[in-house]
């Protein structure tokens, strides 16, 4: 007879175990990047920005982020990882920190992943009043919604797809019509969004749900790589159990290059997160 | 017989010269913070993320700043700075860097202002193609619109204004019923956008552009003072000469913070910088 298991839970889940960091010391951390958040065979860059987030709020006195910024300057790869600290301010509400991820090359030398720069604060010490003028999005019940695993072959995208494997993400059919040679040319992808083992979102998943759908450009038509130069997410509110529904949009790609603005909403109608992000266009050869 | 002036232009300008910085060594510029770019008796946000901006390109291989964010630490004061600057990486097309401003206080110990990260590149060498789906603010004309000097005594807030007299800021006037006691409740502000000499625009005056008109909070009603605590500005294009158009809006005010979006567009019609902020609410006591 199978063993009852523990259903995951905030601390206790593949999410947490692949952004764990371990301290070294004052301002250090080693960390494993795990293979299993990759896409496009590149390992996610909300997941690399949650597991930096995760170690900046471990060193700052304020241990949620409320506004942190990401620019992505090699490519990551599964295995080791350092990720390096500072202190910038310590405040009495907010406080700002920086933070370097590095892996080592084959002669041992380091090279910078990402750098990081963010402050951070009390989720739980929020006023309490909202004026938010903005609205969910419009998605269909989850059961009219589409995931990986409807797929012709499971894949949404070329190249490794672990991290579909890791989300229960369910597409609006309206945003992926590009599976189907169809995009609708306006630059939306919306979906509802959780993690596969049933963990509830928390602050640091946020910053993973903000870049786990697939591209907006998408939708326009354009199914090149866009590899992220920037990525910028506002936390507003710790998000409540149950799942998510995130919306992306892309207004402005020109000059190859694109934004893309991420809304997270939670099963409260709060909306939790936002983020914009800058890309780069690379076309398929 | 008075001399004929020569009129202001990049480079020759109260905007050139208040964000003038001088390399005192690697990594290391002086700058004189300016009284004349206040508002609230703070100096304007947008203004210091330019004068940084620009020691940053000046360090940099790459000039013009294509995603750059500060997070404000300190209030800043008029008077001498000092501004460190770090490379992270020096790519073909983009490159990354740090930089930090801060001011000695009494006992010559330095106070750390702000502090920025930012990727760099070339504006013209962008590819041509365009596909943005945004389209520019509806504003009346110019001559419709209503600036500093149409307000009962001068001032558009309380305190310290000298960064109206630097700016010819012509506000739509839907957007400043609050003037009035009668804010419209949408959170929005839309502006014709120049420097008072008549300098054309540039990469640099955009991140001051972003940051220059009144908080959309007080469309909202509320008349407090919002201090940015992170602002992220992507530029997009090389502006062509002539007025800009900005058009800001907040959509989650919320929890004592709010974020701000802003847009600003060219005489050519070209979305040539996005930023969000976000910032705090400070009720009035």
């Amino acid at each position: 007879m199978a063993q009852a298991i523990a259903p995951a839970s905030i601390g206790n889940s593949e999410f947490d175990r692949d952004t764990a960091v371990s301290r070294r010391g004052p301002g250090v951390f080693d960390a494993t990047l795990s293979e299993g958040w990759t896409i496009f065979d590149a390992v996610n860059g909300g997941y690399l920005l949650a597991l930096v987030g995760r170690a900046l709020g471990e060193e700052l006195p304020h241990s949620d982020p409320f506004s942190i910024t990401a620019h992505y300057l090699t490519a990551s790869r599964p295995g080791p990882a350092e990720i390096r600290t500072e202190t910038i301010r310590a405040g009495r509400t907010l406080s700002t920190g920086q933070a370097t991820l590095v892996q080592y090359d084959a002669q041992g030398a380091p090279v910078e992943r990402l750098r990081v720069l963010a402050s951070y604060g009390d989720l739980d010490a929020l006023d309490p009043e909202v004026r938010t003028s903005a609205k969910p999005p419009v998605l269909p019940p989850v059961e009219q919604c589409l995931g990986a695993s409807d797929a012709p072959d499971g894949k949404v995208v070329p190249g490794s797809n672990a991290i579909t494997e890791r989300l229960l993400l369910k597409l609006d059919p309206a945003t992926i019509g590009w599976a189907v040679g169809q995009p609708s040319g306006k630059g939306e992808t919306r979906a509802w969004f959780g993690l596969a083992d049933g963990r509830d979102p928390d602050p640091l998943s946020l910053l993973l749900a903000v870049d786990a759908l697939p591209p907006t450009a998408f939708d326009l038509g354009l199914m090149g790589w866009m590899p992220t130069v920037e990525l910028t997410v506002h936390v507003r509110h710790r998000p409540a159990p149950g799942p998510l529904r995130v919306a992306v949009a892309t207004r402005n790609l020109a000059h190859g290059f694109l934004e893309e603005d991420a809304e997270v909403w939670d099963s409260a109608d709060r909306l939790v997160a936002q983020s914009r992000q800058l890309a780069r266009v690379v076309q398929p050869g």
